[in-house]
């Protein structure tokens, strides 16, 4: 791994140096493989909480197939009651197991992939939209310096030539500024990740927490 | 629901009457209700039973996906280092309810799912196959009644209505045979089903008060 700088310095956004492009295209590789990443973490994520809210589905189910012993009303049904008391009071016992992987299902929802899913919609798509604007603004610039070096030298060309160095400036300062909103959405990424990869195992484990407290005082 | 005898009197098959006939097919209704419910019963159980097993494979995939990051090897990896060793006591408690939610997956198969097949490949089988038997002994029974009944009042017959009245008997016991193996089995069933119907659910409570161990000890 090569030392690099850890943040895109906002002034050398202006000279926009081979050095700086090369630092940004680190910066931009490193988003790339921080999306692959999160797509891959939320897809695990995603079914841990499928597995938990199914189990939460299925206890529910037993619960109710319990119950529906009674009322089967079997033929030889007498005597059957002590099988239907027990039976009830499993069906409790699996429907507060129910509540507790149901609940168990919302708080990963909530605190696990939810967090996760916004740091992808908020923060990677911010990105991958400042990229987006970043390189149209860079190509408005560099197709308005073409056109400035192809005019032809001569004397009657000053208003022609006048407006396309308007045209080179203008283009210029919005590159700039698409630059800098990049570059600080870049280096704010670095921060943010370490937030966004933590934030929904912190969840996950607050959930299990939750569950040992409930395990334990019921 | 009528009043109605718990057992088939063995004494009561050699004689077949009607009244047995009768309670015999209530004691077939309650059969083949309860082989409906067990198989409702065993579909309910299995999904519990999956959902079990997924939770297992999905928390061992997050667990995997955890220690995949520091893999990765991210163009801007350094100073990640705290986030890398986080993910990994992440990593380690997410690995350590894979092993316990694989365990209860374990249990529920073994303790759970697992009686409930046997009660339905052996005794709700046996039940079935015993009244094919018995189905097939009556028809023959009566096959041979109907082939001594038509036989004409002629002297020069006897040889054949000695062969006809030896084959009566012949089939009437195989018929009394069947039918108090069949009504053994009915019997029996009437107290299997109690143990079938919980040892189930005791397996599946025992597999949760194993969890909570688990949990309050770790």
């Amino acid at each position: 791994m090569p030392a690099v700088h850890h943040k895109l310095l906002l002034e050398d956004a202006l000279q926009d140096s081979p050095q700086t492009r090369s630092l940004l295209s680190v910066f931009e590789e490193d988003a790339g493989m921080l999306t692959d990443y999160t797509n891959q973490l939320l897809q695990s994520m995603q079914r841990v909480y499928g597995a938990q809210s199914e189990m939460g589905l299925a206890t529910e189910q037993l619960s109710r197939q319990l119950i529906d012993y009674e009322k089967k009303n079997f033929a030889l049904g007498k005597g059957d009651e002590e099988v239907v008391l027990t039976l009830k009071s499993f069906a409790k016992t699996v429907g507060e197991l129910n509540s507790l992987h149901s609940e168990l299902a919302h708080q990963m929802a909530d605190s696990m992939v939810f967090p996760l899913i916004q740091f992808r919609e908020k923060d990677l798509t911010e990105i991958s939209t400042l990229k987006e604007i970043f390189s149209i603004a860079t190509d408005e610039h560099e197709a308005a310096m073409v056109k400035y070096s192809r005019l032809p030298k001569k004397k009657e060309n000053e208003k022609v030539k006048s407006d396309l160095v308007k045209e080179v400036a203008y283009t210029r300062r919005k590159q700039h500024s698409a630059s800098l909103q990049y570059y600080c959405a870049l280096n704010a990424l670095q921060y943010r990740k370490r937030v966004a990869m933590l934030e929904p195992m912190l969840g996950y484990t607050q959930a299990q927490v939750l569950t040992t407290i409930w395990v334990t005082t019921h």
